[in-house]
């Protein structure tokens, strides 16, 4: 059973949301990657949807770009949340998937996180399942820590450097 | 048999999408007009797009607002043409719902108009009928001559105007 | 113990917070409010999240406008699912405050809703809270159900109307 | 007698432009091509499209950047229907050709597709071609179907690559 | 003979371009006001701008909305200055009309002025006519005299004001 | 005696304001070229202004980009027709610029090219010395008659590309 | 002697800019206050800049819409720290004035606070002045308490309606 | 004792906030740098910013990128004057991060310069500092003349060169 479904609308979205399956993978969550469009696919969309929703699952994260339709249609498909990525690709630099994934109707929400930021999607996701799962709310806090340890770490070799210079 | 339908997601989009009725009328062609959401009706309004194709429906005017994907939902449904029409609702002014629909991914194009621009829409839809209908050719060319009347006589009125002044 | 918490920097917001507050108390969930800013009362904010988290709280959301930091920095004090409300404030019409809500950095996400939302990020609570509930989900069913009738009965007002005329 | 014609304000078009040609090849529709601008050869540009109308045209895709008025400007000179292509370039990302072509004013409608969506414009031109024409409404849901599968098979690409890393 | 043209696209345009008609009349120019548009009625505005070159004018100031295309398509069809005045109708705020006429193509300039500026389009005409006419430029270095002295003014007032205080 | 001075804030804006210089050129035109900034050094800017004033010149061609004040700090130091030219540095793709020039306040007007456009501006710079001067307009109708040349030169040879494709 | 000016270019500005005047009283601050344009009375303009300077002047608030030059003309002619107001006036709810101010050339800095946030211009201006000076280093510390307190008597107040309800 | 801090969120924004440092170093200010997070290392940031404060500190230079808590953050949590630096980092240009910066709520200003505009920040700070420092003043006088020389210089070069022309 995979708790999380992982959707984008094209295969050229994929190295964007690879970003989010690393996290998934590094939290040791189960997973479900697809390939559908909400407008040359949808029924195929739809029935992934109820599929994941009927296996299980507990959230789905859906990248698009340009007119981003998939999280929101997805979204009115489901009572599972729905985060939803909007891609940098075209000439608006993502404000239009922004736009069209954030400005979601009263009644459907659509979580969104910033344009291109599929390891937030994927961090949100794990933030989500924590709830009732200590293992991992520890393993979330650790990431957390590390980052700090990470930036103190960088803190430090600037220190250095500007020591020497 | 209703060529036109006219859809809308919302009843509150109904005061700008009457513009579009109101030519519809004008130019005494048959239509039918539809509210139902891309996101919380979506199985109705796909059924409603195959039943208005299968009936012989012509063409499609899709009005909606914020993150408006009814337009291109209803694109991805079917192979008619559709008119997308960007509500002017919420605080975007509209730009959100004009990038919803008119940046559309490769493959399933919404024929877009101007934010609130349904009277617009309709005319497009005259003009796409109009192809083989040398009648409906002859309304919208008077159409055009009575707008361009209408502009000499307010040319005319502001001459007056002046002159008096 | 309540399970989510709703924060605001100023009072300000709490005509347009009050959205959210209404759907909570309508799922019956358990819920607190809180007036406090991440500037003008950071560590007082920091000390209700520590307290809010330690008592069991499942999610917070957090509405902002402006430079929109408060659903951050509550972000970044908590491995809580934050959802953040970008407030339609001041002269750029919520635009500040979503990019400052949504484009979060690597590492710390907050789930954005629409500008003014408080609705929906209600509503996107009650989804991720009904993951282990089954009566909650049953209730999120109901209220999709209900908005969908609604549509239908907009719809079919609409047909009556439009036959008489 | 050349169905459908295209025109663009200058040969710095023609490589985003080539797009909707290849699509009319593939659907072996009659057409024909035409570089000339709303502004250095206004009455050309009203001369070819007085000839295209006379001679059975049946709609014109124009595409244009910068401040585009060749869409606009056409729909004025004609009652056929107008695809308006806005392109990327300058500055501005397409957003000026954008707005040029799609906020017309009441009564002259343009048919706008995304920035720089040659590609989708004759998609849409097949549309609205298809409707007297069955042969050709097939060939259009063979492209639909034909992306389908495309879809479908670049997630089970992806499915196995998943499956071996 | 009318040194000055002022056309517009719609009698709506009138209330804003009126700013301009005052200026003009204030600085003792010869002018004349046309309603005509560039998409409505082409031929009549073409017509317009080859008589008012020919009976000797001397440049035009055109304001349009929307898809501003009126000073673009008049500055294509004569070599005689053409001021654009962006005017703020639609929910855009006038920033379609701005792009519309600013970003012209190379080779056909427009020289634009502020949204809704009226009145700055006539004063740039007067500058451009006082070239050669010293009684003019005498009047529009008062007319900045004048505006000068305004300002002291009102900062004399705001001092008594605040003293007052 | 220059007719025309041509004014830049930085000697980076000059590569952009050679497309200008060559039109001058090209029309043979008398021009002065000035680096000076309205803000490093306003003394030497506006003394540049009121000798080239007081020697007899017709207008000022000022680029400048970011907070473009140069244009309007000039033209509110001279009666001089000034143009403006927004240039396309920094982050913001010369929006920033152009709203800096554009938008003068009542009283003050530049007139305004497009992002870059240097050669616009010196193309309106002709326009405007064309009027007393029935050699240089000549020379503008003649370069107007070349670039329609162009185009239909392109037309013919795209044209017999496509036959023989 | 006065430690701070405030100037506006327009007595239209002092409505927003009574904000930063209440503050300076609130603080007992010495400041002046002035109505001087960078383009209808740039002479002036310096005059007073250089005279404030001279007087020992330690920094100066300007406020300025549209193209906003005040702010950048004055800190090009002192190097007192200047900070700048951007006014929301005009169709561009001031991010016109945004960009006029914030995006100065590198060498020129202005210190600029939100669109219409005069209040703010004289906190900072408060803070600055309160390096060298205990008493209002004090002040700004119990101001700064005294909004913390604000919130909290919000919150506080918003609990016992919540408990009521 | 270190009179100015550098900080920034995150050491990828240490090769733009360098800008400032060479300023720094320039004028043979004290100052330390800093690499700690508003979201990921909150407390310690708090920690050194209460520590420079106590030290002695006059003011900060914070930096950050896409949504840039960090500057307002610290804003709140000193009455030292913070100078936030937007950086360009991200798809939208520095717009998400001068928004996140500059519009800050009643109370807490921040002093915000151009996007990416490290060295003006830095500049900015020495001209605060310069209050009660004739010798930095005299410095920064000299900066500034050398700016103006720097300008000269470059105008008589392209004098030269165009004079060789």
């Amino acid at each position: 059973m995979n708790q999380i479904g992982v959707i984008m609308g094209s295969d050229s979205d994929y190295k964007v949301m690879e970003d989010a399956i690393k996290i998934l993978r590094q939290f040791e969550l189960d997973f479900e990657v697809k390939i559908s469009s909400a407008h040359r696919t949808l029924e195929r969309t739809l029935d992934w949807v109820k599929g994941f929703e009927n296996q299980g699952g507990r959230l789905i994260i859906a990248g698009a770009g340009l007119a981003a339709h998939l999280p929101g249609v997805i979204a009115g498909a489901t009572t599972l949340p729905v985060i939803g990525v909007p891609m940098n690709s075209g000439p608006l630099n993502g404000v239009d998937a922004l736009y069209a994934i954030v400005q979601m109707p009263p009644g459907i929400p659509v979580a969104t996180v910033g344009i291109g930021a599929a390891r937030n999607a994927a961090l949100l996701a794990v933030q989500i399942l924590a709830a009732g799962d200590d293992a991992l709310r520890r393993k979330i806090k650790n990431y957390r820590a590390k980052m700090a340890e990470d930036i103190a770490a960088k803190d430090e070799a600037l220190q250095k450097k500007l020591n020497e210079d």
